[in-house]
């Protein structure tokens, strides 16, 4: 099995800290290890490190190499500016085309997302494989402990074997009343973003569903053939499709499968995320910092020098060299407003 | 006219701004000039640079100097350690006696008082002196505009002069009950903690009710005949009664005169004391940085770097290189504790 780790993301939501120079997938949010170790730490069970790719932009090559020493350099694949994960699994898939025969699976994962169950997290990597293997497009689908609005959903059909659904369709992010509906249901899972798949099966899949991408990926081969794996691709990379993979192709395709896991997932999407799955200590409070507290509780507080919190509640406080965030833990999303404030007047602080 | 200036104090009340090596009378907190300095311009169109001295203790001399380097090295009068302020004064007005008559008349001003009216404030010192040179100890007291239970109180008696009382009695910080039957009252005033008196005047006050201070300012005369102005008096100077000059003098001494003023007077003894004082915007924010605000209100933040404010209320944030406090407004007297918890610790952040 090949695992494919997508390290693209640009991360806004964990400024100050998440910057455009260090995205979340670099950060130790959640422990000493940052959130791309600790992807390829869960794999390695199972992949060894030479079948372990990392696919990301070209600014994040030297932090990437910096993270994960052990891997290779041709292990990463380098996209000359971020398209969305059609093309970025295209390229991918073709790249490992090269070095593996069709038959060969791969797993698709996010570079930033946490799974708590780590022994649960490759036993769905096995049945992933077995659904796989008879040429579906898989899905892992997170069972849902609340009525979320913030997640796509996967609405599961037929079992095809035991603990794997065939997929009816895809939902985009609902309202909180279909979200009840979706959560009651009980055949509703949280779309992932986690794929595995045939290399063959995805490649013919683009073929079917984005024909427009195969005579790019027709270009960018000729390149590796001429150059080598760190040729020079852009010209032809630009021509793609700037899609997501599960409207560019899951959405269309035929045979697809989802299977439900619930293993301790989270994408940590915010801060206030962050919190919810870190330990509290016994005012609720999640201190990594030197943090004198009175009559303060329900906060999250990271910072490199001392920190004292006076009647401080359910707030949010992140410091950095540059820039310190103070924010209700209500509204940890409008994080991205202030980045937004920060882009549009030219900020360096992003 | 001769002002002291008294800068012994160690401002705790503003750490983390505030530490040891850098009390509130050092500080820039209400405008671009430090309190200190402040304290000096208020006084300049009435007396001139070489008629002000400040007493201090050692440690602050070469930041007194800095603050105020036209203020001549002599009238930085240097107690070798804090020992209150009855010795304090006694020590000055023994320097001053050395340079000026007896029938001179000295103001004694606190380094870390605001006052607004300027020109009220010279006035007062103009009604204060004439109180002073009929051999009345002169106190000024703040016409209260609220039960404030923080302050010591003086009850005025009858009229001497217009806008002058004799003092019936000084009251120690009352309860809230107490503190509204003061205000309503009209005749009590808060104690401000300055002073106008001839330097023969108070002399001979701690020669009537501090005696045993007597012996102690002829060791040091004699130590400032043999070594001039920056004699070592140490060892004489530790047998001082630690006692504040209201207890040790004004409360048992017969001729004393309250002036009452109202020209926009603080103590600034906190950081809600500071922002109350303080302009703020449309959301009723005092905004000392560059602060990007989302629903956030009623906020007093200092920072020397990028800070964004979402969905806070009522919160003071203080940012410095080595400590940061977040504290709720109703609650910043609570400082104090913050300190005291880094003083057990031994911490170098106080």
């Amino acid at each position: 099995m090949i695992a494919l780790i997508m390290a693209g993301g640009v991360g806004t939501r964990f400024w100050p800290l998440s910057r455009t120079s260090k995205p979340k997938q670099f950060l130790n949010i959640a422990s000493g290890r940052s959130m791309i170790q600790m992807t390829v730490d869960r794999l390695l069970p199972k992949i060894a490190m030479e079948d372990i790719y990392v696919v990301t932009g070209a600014s994040q090559v030297a932090l990437t190499q910096e993270h994960l020493p052990d891997m290779p350099r041709e292990n990463i694949i380098v996209e000359p500016f971020g398209m969305n994960t059609a093309p970025c699994i295209a390229l991918s898939a073709s790249y490992l085309q090269r070095k593996y025969t069709p038959e060969d699976v791969m797993v698709v994962l996010p570079a930033d997302h946490l799974i708590k169950d780590q022994e649960g997290f490759l036993a769905s990597l096995d049945a992933g494989e077995l659904a796989a293997l008879e040429e579906n497009l898989v899905t892992f689908g997170i069972q849902p402990n609340y009525p979320a609005t913030g997640y796509g959903y996967i609405e599961g059909g037929a079992e095809l074997h035991p603990g794997m659904f065939n997929v009816k369709q895809f939902k985009e992010k609902p309202d909180q009343q279909r979200a009840i509906e979706f959560l009651t249901s009980g055949n509703f899972y949280w779309n992932s973003g986690m794929f595995m798949w045939k290399i063959d099966t995805i490649l013919a899949a683009f073929a079917a569903h984005l024909p427009q991408v195969m005579p790019v990926l027709d270009s960018i081969n000729a390149a590796w053939d001429d150059q080598g794996f760190d040729a020079d691709f852009a010209v032809p990379y630009a021509q793609m499709p700037k899609l997501p993979i599960d409207i560019g192709i899951m959405e269309r395709a035929e045979k697809r499968v989802v299977i439900p896991v619930n293993y301790g997932w989270s994408d940590v999407g915010s801060w206030k995320a962050l919190y919810d799955i870190s330990e509290t200590d016994d005012n609720n409070n999640v201190l990594q910092a030197d943090v004198q507290c009175i009559d303060s509780s329900g906060c999250y507080v990271r910072a490199d020098k001392a920190v004292a919190l006076i009647g401080a509640k359910d707030m949010i406080v992140i410091d950095t060299p540059d820039a310190l965030l103070v924010a209700d833990m209500k509204q940890s999303e409008a994080v991205k407003k202030i980045v937004d404030s920060l882009k549009a007047r030219k900020s360096t602080l992003i």
